[in-house]
């Protein structure tokens, strides 16, 4: 997998990034597995997962805490962990040209964050704040490439589903670029 | 995997749907191995394959001779094939609101097309029309699910690529749509 540039940041494993950004670790999110199972069916990317599968995923998880209102994924940061929320709601907001941030999108369990940067290595598109107490599990690169070498079906079943929801957001956001394309010219300063 | 919705057209495999748009079958692709291998350096999706991997991955492919101008996937099809172009160019095309084609991009050996169809059996994005004469392998559906359930090294890596692949789109289409966004005000932006 190509490398990210390194930075002082990125020399941090995502476990010491997250207690640095004020997420508390609850050890692995394998105890976790009953509950997200119980609310899979709610999100495509783990639909049809037995309990088996995501017991196997999840046991190549961290599960963390985040009090109410911590950024526990912030816009530009190098780092490479994907986020599976387990119970609490998160906003996740971008910087506009004016400093401004704005609201991108609400996410509650068991939907997933940050998986671009997990597999790319770039930096964060935009940022994550829970906005309330929450608990979510950690898939950090290492951890997906190590799923993927010793549960190679596992592995495939979650790297075909992340996939079709990037297939899936990339035609979304194509369509809206074209709508905005047929009316206007971009912005010079970009 | 979701299974896109029926219609006539989708009931064709793709051999059955390429020949009806003017290609011609020319066995499996494993044939071209070699010559794929030699220009992998060139495309992110393949540049870390080995010569085994690539023969792996090319005998579940089927190859096809396009003639030039033959339109080998069609704007808004249901198909649901990747196809990986050996030899020869392709030009991609998109209707605009007028009704114009406009061109989208210009895709040289060994660049892939359609990756997103194969995965979630949605319409087709925009359109690929031969240059000149063409050489291409097709990866369908269910030979991924094939090569996923019966190579999962070799499935997992192809896919790692993919969303490594789609992310990078991804992340360059949100920029894009960024720039024209932000040329409405902050009050309209929320």
């Amino acid at each position: 997998m190509t490398q990210p540039p390194h930075s002082s940041q990125d020399s941090l494993l995502p476990r010491d990034r997250l207690l640095q950004l004020g997420a508390k670790p609850l050890g692995s999110a394998v105890t976790f597995a009953d509950q997200v199972f119980a609310l899979a069916q709610r999100v495509p990317l783990l639909a049809d997962f037995s309990v088996e599968e995501i017991q196997t995923l999840t046991s190549y998880m961290e599960a963390f805490h985040a009090p109410s209102g911590c950024m526990f994924i912030e816009e530009g940061a190098l780092d490479d962990y994907m986020v599976l929320i387990i119970r609490g709601t998160v906003e996740v907001v971008k910087l506009d040209n004016w400093g401004h941030r704005s609201r991108v999108a609400i996410v509650t369990p068991v939907q997933t964050l940050g998986e671009m940067s997990m597999v790319d290595g770039e930096p964060r598109f935009a940022s994550c704040i829970a906005m309330e107490e929450c608990h979510f599990g950690v898939l950090s690169r290492s951890k997906l490439l190590q799923l993927i070498d010793q549960q190679p079906q596992v592995g495939a079943k979650l790297l075909l589903r992340l996939v079709q929801l990037l297939s899936s957001r990339l035609r979304q956001t194509s369509a809206k670029l074209m709508a905005y394309m047929s009316q206007q010219t971009p912005s010079a300063s970009r």
